[in-house]
């Protein structure tokens, strides 16, 4: 390839470019054994010490408190959707959960959950087809709840909490898929944060669970072993095969962001490489912002052209251009460039200038 | 590296070197798009034609009745221990199911399955610490029962079924997770069966169903999603983001399967690759088989020293020749050599001719 080809895919997504050459330059043999990381027992020794320092990385990155566990869950954040209501309803009597609908993927997850309780959508976005985020207080939950429920960014609506709502005491759990450490968070908030690996932290088959020691240990009878969190904070998430290709490579990728400066100076990083965007498109007539601007997300940039011909000329000619997997999600059509923390700048800019001009020969 | 290794770790296991290659090869810029295989989505033309490769060659390699279904399911075999009694007890309404009891694995799959309906152990190895196969015919089974369960190698106790058990009329599951794709199905006696990948297909986190579509449909109210085998079935198992590294690289597992004459060719392969290793233990004082002869596996030889220091020195002397991971399981101790389809002849050959110069310094 002689252009750079910069990936604006939603998931799964670009990673670090040092971090697939890394893996590529070890694959056939890892830290002299003659074997691939990926042909080795998850008991070994190497492969622990992989998963001991997955561990450390994430706990310092994300300034994880002492009473939170890292878990390492089968079947990304989608087993989640069943696995939360089925080890966390059981918290209180009235076994039921109050979520916040502001996408597709916080609706899934409250039609999964209904199969386990009494699951309740205190607000929804779907009247302004998710354009925004619908208000989401504690007086909007009933103290017999057993947990609120939020998704944090949205890929397909490209809406993103800034700061998440203060549940008091009622346990906050936050589907963070696609921004987890991409910035801060305030665990005074979050009980239980969870990603799928494919947008910021790895490759896709597994989730990340940040969980409050306290929210580990209620899971219903008939919960399967390897949904139940239990099961996985005492294995240490190694009670069968784990994945471990995809646990190695975010250990990497952890190691990056630490060298990057943790999630306080990839949190400025990503501001600045959506204002390259989005100031773009607010000062243009010719492309159009989907999402409120006080909502919309610093990781999924969705947008609009004046109709569906120049879209598609868009596309053809972004990835022309090297500009791949830029089109829109299929339930909303248009634009979607995807910028996780793995996009570098580099790349922003050189979309950003694709808009320019495409702008000036077609606008 | 100057000497070899050859890895008879029991899983994750080794990869065949041509495929380890061309993961390597092909890691950065997948196909001339310039990103990676692991980068692109799971609902790009690119991924939907690996996916559908990976079946096409499945289904020629198993020689796959056209009423079976491929399924690629979240979280490896043990998902499969709670997602089996899940799907298939509701098939009959005495809930009722039969399983072989041959070792840890099975033990661990009735054990689980008994949180969802009435699961009986016809016959179990226990008595005799698993080193034959107990009985397990169809008079075992009663009428009502909706599946019959049995483990089709043991990687523990290194034995392995040479022909399954007709069950007649009672669907037969079998967890194939360390032989299947090792020789011919006979799906005329098999109406389920899976595999964890990390054996004899790919690398971990994922599993292999071949499933009778008779058997598909039937699951409980509260089966999670991603244990529904429906869920899979509906959506070519991408009802949400699967574990695309996984498939992919099954997928040039399948290729180079193929490329070595299928399964039949294979079969006899790893019948000469064990007869390496099980005629020098036969003809030995020094090795002694543990599993019984009728029994033993192909898969996995376990054999003990005369005692644990010599155990202990083998093992080290072993590591030093470049021959990996050849401890048994620490419930029997020992040594075990793992061989699957990925481990060349030659690698049997160097193992044999370590144990004999062994013996002959140490006998």
């Amino acid at each position: 390839m002689s252009t750079p080809v910069y990936n604006f895919g939603a998931g799964p997504a670009m990673l670090p470019i040092p971090v697939m050459e890394k893996i590529r330059d070890e694959l056939l043999d890892y830290n002299g054994m003659g074997v691939s990381v990926i042909e080795i027992s998850h008991r070994s020794e190497e492969f622990e010490a992989i998963l001991a320092r997955c561990d450390t990385l994430v706990r310092e990155i994300a300034h994880l408190p002492d009473n939170y566990r890292i878990l390492y869950t089968h079947g990304g954040a989608r087993m989640l959707f069943s696995a939360i209501p089925m080890n966390l309803l059981p918290l209180k009597p009235a076994q039921m959960a109050v979520y916040s609908e502001t996408g597709n993927f916080s609706r899934q997850a409250n039609v999964e959950a209904r199969r386990y309780g009494d699951i309740r959508v205190a607000s929804s976005g779907e009247a302004n087809n998710y354009d925004r985020l619908p208000p989401f207080t504690r007086d909007m939950v009933p103290d017999e709840a057993s947990y609120a429920y939020i998704t944090s960014n949205n890929t397909i609506y490209g809406t993103q909490y800034k700061e998440y709502p203060d549940m008091g005491d009622i346990p906050l759990v936050v589907d963070a898929t696609s921004d987890m450490l991409s910035r801060p968070i305030d665990f005074t908030r979050v009980d239980l944060m969870f990603a799928s690996l494919q947008k910021n932290l790895g490759p896709s088959g597994l989730a990340a669970v940040l969980i409050h020691e306290d929210l580990i240990g209620h899971a219903m009878p008939n919960t399967p072993s390897l949904l139940d969190f239990k099961v996985y904070n005492d294995s240490h998430s190694l009670s069968n095969t784990n994945n471990t290709f995809a646990i190695y490579v975010m250990c990497l990728v952890m190691e990056w962001l630490k060298d990057q400066g943790g999630v306080e100076a990839m949190a400025k990083i990503n501001e600045d490489k959506a204002n390259l965007l989005y100031d773009l498109i607010d000062a243009s007539d010719f492309y159009s912002g989907s999402a409120h601007i006080a909502d919309r997300s610093l990781m999924n940039v969705i947008f609009n052209l004046p109709n569906e011909e120049l879209t598609a000329q868009f596309l053809k000619e972004a990835l022309e251009n090297g500009l791949y997997a830029l089109k829109g999600h299929r339930a909303v059509g248009g634009i979607r460039a995807s910028i996780y923390n793995a996009m570098p700048v580099a790349g922003c800019e050189t979309l950003a200038g694709f808009m320019r001009e495409f702008e000036r020969t077609n606008g």
